[in-house]
């Protein structure tokens, strides 16, 4: 469980492989600053389903309220998670080598009738919205929460210069 | 307002324009199915966009929970929307006819850090997969309708037969 | 189970859905011809989970040699059974609308390390190859059904005219 | 402003953050070799909406005759620029690290019809020929430009050399 | 020259072929609307590279102030049009039927340094945004067309409806 | 072969089935228009290798001078062919139905170093101008052609109105 | 042939060049792993045309069970092997400079009706895939083998860490 | 005009810019090691159009036989040429940044009816392979021409060694 916070985890943030983590990491960096307890978690959809099915049966009762699910290629995780719970799940389309994540993003998109998957930008910018896409649903419950993302919105529109700086190319 | 419910508006259903309703009927048929109040508005990003405005500067305190977008293009209508309100922002890119809806998905997707859209599968599944989701947000602060949400996804699974019927071809 | 034997079904014919069927027709007609005993289910990956994974791990111990899965969109059915059972699956594309199957495609191709799917060409092709893909792998251990698959090969080749019928536009 | 003159500015560079600079400098800078008098601005459409807002409702009062926006991704803002004036906008899809900047052209290019935005070619040579399109423009009222736009085109013609430097591999 | 006026042609509608003037068309309706005197030629960058050669080089002399130049597939004339002359070029890709005139955009965008093309969207949308583009670089000098077109596009935001009518499906 | 002419046959059409014929009809006619004696054959690369080898080794002693190869999907004649013969082989790629001919495209101008085929445009415009470069190629020998050609390509511009016929839309 | 077997050779390694070896070398290493006998040869469809007709002729009388077949561009190998033998033919499309591999897929995948192949992920993935499909073929008729596979299934699941070591960025 | 040979030109190799060089030179090396006379030349289409014009009326006087044109993204040289000389045209797209050749390919392949060009393989493989298509067209004419290329086509045969060099990664 993340440090961040000693109560009860929110957020599962899952995905199928370590080589998910550079991408996935900045979902629970923006987490940790919201103050948003999560857990974070290797579930691979092919080599370990069984504790996708364990992890999708167990949402519900675990108190679980948004399951963040990152994954790359024939990026099952995140649908497959969807079909076995009615938590909403979070799709990130981790970027790939031959097809730049076009694959990861078809294969998390196209879900059939029934079964969505809130799908965020291929890469890190999808996994750091991931994150935020969270803590707005969260918000809807937690009046402290909305007004910390609030002043994170304020943060991030104050801090634009009104001009490039020149020199940074 | 939807003649479904009597109670206040949860969700906001909004679209570019009049042709995007064909494809944003399968949100609005789902949350009635499921009992959730909802409105039904056109909002366009380029013609109409002081209204965008509005909407988006009172969704919070007029009690939306979820805006399900939906957009053609160049969809800039969720986008937006969400650069507008924390309330979440669920995409549906509508199916095109030069480019089949890839334009109106990479608009709606690739959003930058700080402003999620939950992007949905292109057209009509979408739509009706922007209505479950909207709905599995709603459930999480509301028991019943998480029932009733559990019972729709149980009557799916069990509607599909076991084989095919090999006459419909 | 197909009429045209009365042995052990061999090869399991599955499908997303009743709208791929058509595609999948293909499949069973050829190995109909063929004289491969087969089965044709529904086995949806997000709405009967429980049944994919029942099909899996069974698979072996009820003899199946190989399994053909069609599905369309977010194709996870391949995958999710490659997963789940060693018996060689061949994946077949279906075409959806808005993306011509490409992302049918891409979801069953890309599959990672470890879980092969033998992925056919988009669309009704595919599903009659994934048939003689499917007698091809029998026939290396049955020289009567590899005799009938070297005439359908030899036959096929015979059919062909010298010339265009110039009247055929 | 730029330090290349003492008039009014005439044209106005907007890009939607600091990295889109490296691109959008090639705008400025052949503004600056054909005297043009412009100003560079950061205006994000997702993090600083009202600056955008501001700066189109004020654009056709304080003189401005052409903008040139470059954005990347979900690159709403030429768009939402094209629906706030009517000063023509040309719009610079600036390249992006997954999808190339087709993302970024496709939401640039697809407007729908009532507000046009010149689309020019994706990342810095893109950038470049915004600033002649800009500059060809303006001619059409400036004799004088009109001549140093002529003289730079019949410069770049008579650069090119007869054959390739075999030696420049 | 159209009928709407009796002053000179100040925009040239030029396309490759009979077969895209069901496209064009919207660009000289919209161009009629607004009361801005144009012509319409058949100018083929391969058929008649002659004609092309002179209409670009008179241009200038003959005070055209915008050309708008449609062409589907290898679409080269408004990128030859754009070498001849600096007469601001509007790039109109037509549709096409096995590439959906993503080959007739990557023809018309793509320009090097030096020659831009002022891109619109594919198809008919684009050649009705290409006439709107010229309204609006011509209504720099022109304070009666500049209020026409004001008018125009205040009246498209007025005729949105606030709802969708259901009943159009 | 053509009954346009009596001499030897200078050009071979193949194609990979009955299906091709509708597209490749483009090519023949031409040749039959310029009087260029060809033959139209099938030669499936997959369905009847042997003949493919066959046509190839013995091209060059039968006196072709080109050879125009169509076909669809993983259209593996045009290359195959260029493989054993060094006669100048012209590929068209067909459309497809999924894939709209990108396949076809692919597999037949990707060829690695050595074995190059002069790919024309995906579809039936491509087998117009494949059979017009065949007669290219053989008017370097034959100033009769060359005169024919001449006056065919003539033609064509001369027939290019002025201006579009507003009533044909 | 290998060195980790003295049995005859099962599985057919062959590439169309000594670039394609990077890719391939995951196949053989996967079956070395496996104890598959497997022989690792180049035959290229294009400059070594009649290799390729007596591999594929001789392939059911040398006892050959699986072709592995990777290659790139037009990758016409694997589809010409399947055109030449029954035996099962599985294809890998090996990663290009400018398409991706995009163009190597088309081509191996877009098979026409009688000859599939069983096509893998793009790159060296799919080539591990392609050794792994090999062996669940061979483990039809080989329960030792079959054996040894589960393990290697098994142990791949195992070796799945229950979370990503935040520290491997 | 090359050094290898002290005979009339017969191949022009044309190019829009210095930096289609490094790909282009690969058609001259060819050419040069199969001694066919040949000349290199910078004709950029969009700042020397007049070169363009020239060059290609005066072809067929010149005696040139065969045009081999490279260019990058909006590549309007292969085509222009054909539209202004009946010698046949083989175009070469050169790979670009952002669309990595695609923008080239697309723009020289979809010629209209009239005006073939025969398109390569994008990058250094096409440019070899046009040099190699210009000799097969020559050798038609030229018998000591037509050895040297069949000596050139086994070598490459010859110089394929049986299996990979299993050290070389």
């Amino acid at each position: 469980m993340s440090k961040a916070t000693n109560t009860a985890v929110k957020v599962g943030i899952i995905m199928g492989s370590q080589s998910d983590w550079p991408t996935m990491k900045e979902a629970a960096d923006v987490l940790e600053e919201l103050g948003v307890a999560h857990e974070v978690k290797i579930v691979s959809a092919h080599r370990t389903p069984d504790r996708l099915w364990e992890y999708g049966k167990t949402a519900v009762d675990r108190g679980l309220q948004v399951i963040i699910a990152g994954a790359g290629g024939a990026a099952h995780l995140p649908g497959m998670m969807a079909s076995k719970t009615r938590v909403p799940v979070i799709g990130i389309p981790v970027q790939t080598r031959a097809l730049s994540g076009v694959d990861s993003l078809y294969s998390i998109l196209q879900m059939p009738r029934g079964f969505p998957v809130a799908t965020m930008a291929i890469g890190a910018a999808g996994a750091k919205n991931g994150g935020l896409m969270a803590a707005g649903i969260l918000a809807l419950q937690d009046a402290e929460l909305a007004a910390r993302l609030d002043k994170w919105r304020n943060d991030l529109s104050a801090s634009i210069a009104d001009e490039p700086d020149r020199d940074l190319i």
